[in-house]
C-alpha cells in the first residue's frame, strides 16, 4: 500500500448512484470500482444495503461488495440503514459499515421514518451482532451525523444537538462518528467549531472523517478547514455525481478529481494518480450518458508542467 | 460606511466584460455598478484604460469611472496598461489604478508585448506623474503580479522570480503589489507560501490583496488560505463572469455571490447584502442574455432559516 497523509473515500457508487434514476449495470459498477482502485483510491463506499424496492439502483450491492473485496488493499465500505442491512453487509464481507442518523429529528422522521430513539435501537442491535462476530470478521462501524450543519426542513441545527447525538452513537457502541453536511450548508468556521465540539465530547480518535457537499460552492474550502483541524478521511464522488445538482455547474457532492488535485498540488499524499483518476470518468459517462459530470480540473486539465506531489511550494 | 473585516473588490465590469465578445451598453454598466454598490460592495474595478481598438468593450471606461465617482462611499478602481492609460484614469477621477506585470516574461511578451524592463519603465513614468499631483488627487497605485502561481506558456513560475518582481515594483514606486492567479493554478499551500515570501521581501503592508481564479475549482479554498495569512482584499466577479469558462460549470473568476456567502456565513463582515447582491445578477443577464452566469449559491439559495452575519457558530 502507498503511504498516504489523507484518505479520499470515494462514495460515488453509493451516494452518486442512489441519487439518480438510471440504474448502472453491475459490470459498469465493477469497472468503476476497479478503475478507481487502480488509480490509487484506497477506500470506496460501493453501495447501500437497502431494500431493492426502495432503491433498485442498489439491488446488486452484495455482489459489488464481494467483487470489491477481491481488489488487494482496497477498503470496502457500505451504507446500512438498519440491522437487516448490517446482516447483509457482514455476509457480503464489507470492511466498514456506516449508518446515518439525522441530527434533525424532523429530517430523520421524513427520510428514514424513524425517531432518534428508533435509530439508536438499530445501532445497539447492530453492535450486539458485531460483538458476536470473531474479531477478524468484524467490520468497523461508523455512525454518520447527517444534517449536522443545517437542515432543509428545520433550518439551523444546534451544535449542542450534534454533540448529544455523537455521544449517544458512541455510547450505543459505534466505533466512530462522522460529520455529514447533507444539505450543503456548512462553512469553514462551522466545520472548525463542530469538529472541536464533537471531539471534546467523544474524543479526537472517534471523529476522523467528514462527508461534505458542494451545494453552495464551499466544498473544498470546507475540506481545507477540516484538514486544519486534523481530519484525515474525506468523502467525495467522481464527477460530483449525486447530491442535488442545480444548473449550471452546481453539484451536491465534492468532486473527487478537484479534491485529489487540490491535495496533490499541496503536497499532501493521497495515493491517487490524477491522470488515471480523470481517465476513469469515461466508465461513468459511458454507462450513464445522460448524467452530467462535474468538476473543474477535468475540464481545465492539469497545469502546464505539472508534476505529481506538489506545485509551487519548493522554490 | 459599514465597518467591514474583508474588502470584496468586484472586478466583473473590467475582468468579466473584457473577456467576452459582446459589448455591454454603458447604461447597463452603470446600473450594474450602482446595484452592487447598493448591495454594499465597497470597491469596484469598473473598467480598463486600454485603446478602444484593442478592447472596444472598455471604450466607455472614462464615463463609467466618472459616474461611479458619484456613488457615495464607493472606491472606484481601474486597470491601466501604461502611462497613457494612467493619464486617462487620473483625468476621469479613479481612486485606485493597477497595472499588471506578468512574472512570466514569456507571458508578458506574448500578452502585453513588453519585457519586464519595459513594464517597469511604464511604472516609473506613472509614479513620476502621480508624484506631480496634489496629494488629494493622487490615486493609489498597485502593481499586479500576474501569472504568479504558474503560467500557461512557461509552466511553473519560481517563487524567487515573484519576490524579485514584487521588490522591483515597490522600488519603482508602486504603493502596493497584488498576487494574481491569472491561470487558475494556485493551491492553498502555495498561497500561504508566496504571501509569506513576498511580505518578507516588501513588507506586510505592501501586500494586502489577491486576485484568484476558480479555473480548477480551488478558488474559495485559496481565498480561505489567503485570509488565514492576513490578506484583507479579495477580488471576485459577479456570476464568475470572465476568465476562461469550460462547460459545465467551470469559470475563470471567483464568483462574488459564493464568496460573499462564505464570508458572511463565517461571521466575517463584508458589508454585502446577499439577497441584494444576488438580485443584481438580473442586470447582467438582462444585458448579456447569451453569457453563462456561474455560482452555486444563487442556484441553491440561502440555507433555510439563514440570517446574515454567521451560520452555525453560536451554539
Amino acid at each position: 500500500m502507498t503511504e498516504i497523509d489523507i484518505l479520499i473515500s470515494e462514495v460515488g457508487p453509493r451516494d452518486g448512484l442512489q441519487s439518480i434514476q438510471t440504474i448502472m449495470p453491475t459490470a459498469a459498477k465493477k469497472a468503476w470500482v476497479a478503475a478507481e482502485a487502480a488509480a490509487g483510491v484506497q477506500e470506496i463506499e460501493v453501495g447501500s444495503f437497502v431494500p431493492p424496492k426502495l432503491l433498485p439502483q442498489m439491488a446488486d450491492t452484495a455482489e459489488i461488495v464481494t467483487y470489491a473485496r477481491t481488489i488487494p488493499g482496497l477498503t470496502v465500505a457500505a451504507l446500512v440503514p438498519n440491522l437487516k442491512g448490517a446482516e447483509n453487509a457482514i455476509r457480503a464481507g464489507a470492511h466498514k459499515i456506516s449508518l446515518p442518523l439525522s441530527v434533525s429529528e424532523t429530517h430523520s422522521k421524513a427520510n428514514l421514518r424513524k425517531t432518534h430513539q428508533q435509530v439508536l435501537d438499530e445501532v445497539r442491535a447492530i453492535v450486539a451482532l458485531l460483538n458476536s462476530l470473531p474479531p477478524d470478521q468484524r467490520p468497523g462501524f461508523e455512525g454518520s451525523l447527517s444534517t449536522a450543519f443545517g437542515c432543509t426542513l428545520e433550518g439551523p441545527v444546534p451544535a449542542t444537538k450534534v454533540t448529544e447525538m455523537a455521544r449517544k452513537l458512541i455510547e450505543a457502541g459505534c466505533d466512530e462518528v462522522g460529520l455529514s453536511d447533507t444539505t450543503g450548508m456548512a462553512n469553514p468556521r462551522q466545520l472548525q467549531h463542530l469538529i472541536r465540539l464533537v471531539r471534546s465530547e467523544v474524543g479526537a480518535d472517534k471523529l476522523t472523517g467528514v462527508h461534505l457537499h458542494n451545494t453552495r460552492g464551499l466544498g473544498l474550502a470546507n475540506i481545507l478547514a477540516a484538514l486544519d483541524e486534523g481530519i484525515t478521511t474525506v468523502d467525495s464522488s467522481l464527477g460530483g455525481l449525486g447530491g442535488c445538482p442545480y444548473a449550471p455547474g452546481a453539484s451536491g457532492n465534492i468532486v473527487t478529481e478537484d479534491l485529489a488535485f487540490m491535495l496533490d498540488s499541496m503536497g499532501i499524499r493521497t495515493g491517487v494518480d490524477l491522470e488515471k483518476l480523470i481517465a476513469g470518468r469515461n466508465i461513468v459517462t459511458g454507462a450513464l450518458p445522460d448524467e452530467p459530470m462535474y468538476g473543474f480540473t477535468p475540464d481545465a486539465g492539469l497545469p502546464k508542467g505539472y508534476t505529481p506531489g506538489g506545485w509551487g511550494i519548493d522554490s
